[in-house]
């Protein structure tokens, strides 16, 4: 039971190859979900050890669904952050050569990510959106002149041919993921911290609990804002900063923050991913 | 030429339902693109006079690339917004009951907003993620036993029934658009602007450029940090604060941020939407 790895599936999903790459040669089972909120009950429940969900410039959808599972539940915390490169391939059946191509499936934001190499290599062709790669993927494996754009590894799963690699057109593209556990993780000297504070409305609001965390020379690493769903009027400010939670500088600043903002919950403290 | 609006498509997404609402009772025609780069380029290049892309908690898919897109391209301003709310209802063909659901189909986030509804009225059935709710209407009307998560406009156009209305956990669930043009919107007394502000890492450097917008007492009602795709070791600030970009302080911001930042964009000002 607490060897498991809850991860957003089908195979075939970068999700999927992120969770693979996480587990690497630990002896660990892969259990797929097909919603986030499903993978947070799971870990919560103690269903599986950990979880594995996006936070960040997701392919798979739901960005705002894991902050607001992060900000809302109890008993769920991060303990690691990983940044999975999104290499896209373009696959199809056997015997496929671009030529022959009619239709391109995938993901709404993967065909946007490869609009270049669409432009250039195949234009005319009609898109096909589907819900995640790897459903492009296993529409490609059943009709000819269906190209996917999907992971590499989505090639073996279902019996696709490698037209082109790392297709997207911006090198840079990843996806953060975090691992959700029951707690977080020990200090190891090189970590970060997240956290979500709620702000009322107004000038100056943010840049007066802003000046706590320059106090205390604390990095923020990002921040993102989203309006609180109970109270109109208070916004909620998801920071990432650097240090764990129980170091000194932080434990002041967790310290003023009860004192400044309406409401405030760590996230949890976990090593910085290199 | 001048009267079309690009938008999201296929018809009975909820991209098309606020585009809908948008053009109201106005003489023009909707455009159906597939993806949000498409749509940025249609305005850029004439083809279309406004151009509708969701910017938060979006359903369809890609905030991110909205945002990327606002940054990256000239040519391109916000001249409005406009806060849809997502009221999902569960479809099926004429003569289903809930009893006899065997799948429940559509967007992985539309399934995970109706988390709720799903355990309690409909417990066991598996899900069928797809590209879209139109998409997922499209599966329903052809298979008896599948019901779509979609909106209500979605029944007409597939030939479906109603089963069940506003099925969502969170009333407050709605998505924000902007409208793309080639130009802003004029003053109106009730304005927000949006701007991208590139601030390099280090602890308080976000601080400093809020403390011009403190000074001002411009509010801010938005921000959202993303790596820069360009250099790293810089962050973009995703900002949005109320005023006309026009207004006397927000003037005297653009000249202080022109100083301190390393490189900031106005996105656009635009009537606040109420």
């Amino acid at each position: 039971m607490s060897t498991n790895l809850g991860y957003l599936g089908p195979p075939g999903t970068f999700s999927e190859e992120a969770a693979r790459n996480y587990i690497g040669t630990y002896r660990r089972r892969l259990v797929e979900y097909s919603t986030i909120p499903e993978i947070a009950e799971a870990v919560a429940a103690g269903r599986v050890e950990e979880g594995l969900v996006p936070l960040e410039n997701s392919l798979e959808g739901g960005v705002a669904v894991t902050l607001d599972l992060l900000a809302s539940r109890d008993g769920l915390q991060i303990c690691r952050e990983l940044i999975h490169p999104i290499k896209h391939c373009l696959l199809a059946l056997p015997g496929t050569g671009l030529h022959n191509l009619k239709v391109v499936a995938s993901h709404p934001q993967a065909l946007g990510q490869c609009r270049q190499f669409l432009d250039r290599r195949l234009p005319g062709r009609s898109f096909f959106p589907t819900g995640s790669t790897a459903a492009a993927a296993l529409k490609a494996s059943g009709e000819k002149g269906v190209a996917a754009i999907a992971p590499r590894r989505a090639a073996a799963l279902y019996g696709l041919d490698l037209l082109a690699e790392d297709i997207q057109d911006n090198d840079l593209n990843s996806t953060r993921f975090v691992v959700l556990a029951d707690q977080d993780h020990l200090p190891t000297g090189d970590d970060k911290t997240s956290l979500v504070v709620a702000i009322p409305d107004g000038p100056g609001s943010l840049y007066h609990i802003l000046s706590y965390f320059a106090r205390y020379h604390v990095n923020l690493t990002r921040i993102e804002s989203r309006p609180a769903r109970r109270h109109l009027g208070e916004y909620l400010f998801f920071i990432d900063c650097q240090g764990h939670r129980l170091q000194a500088e932080l434990v002041r600043l967790w310290g003023e923050l009860g004192r400044e903002s309406s409401w405030f919950k760590i996230l949890g403290s976990y090593p910085r991913f290199c």
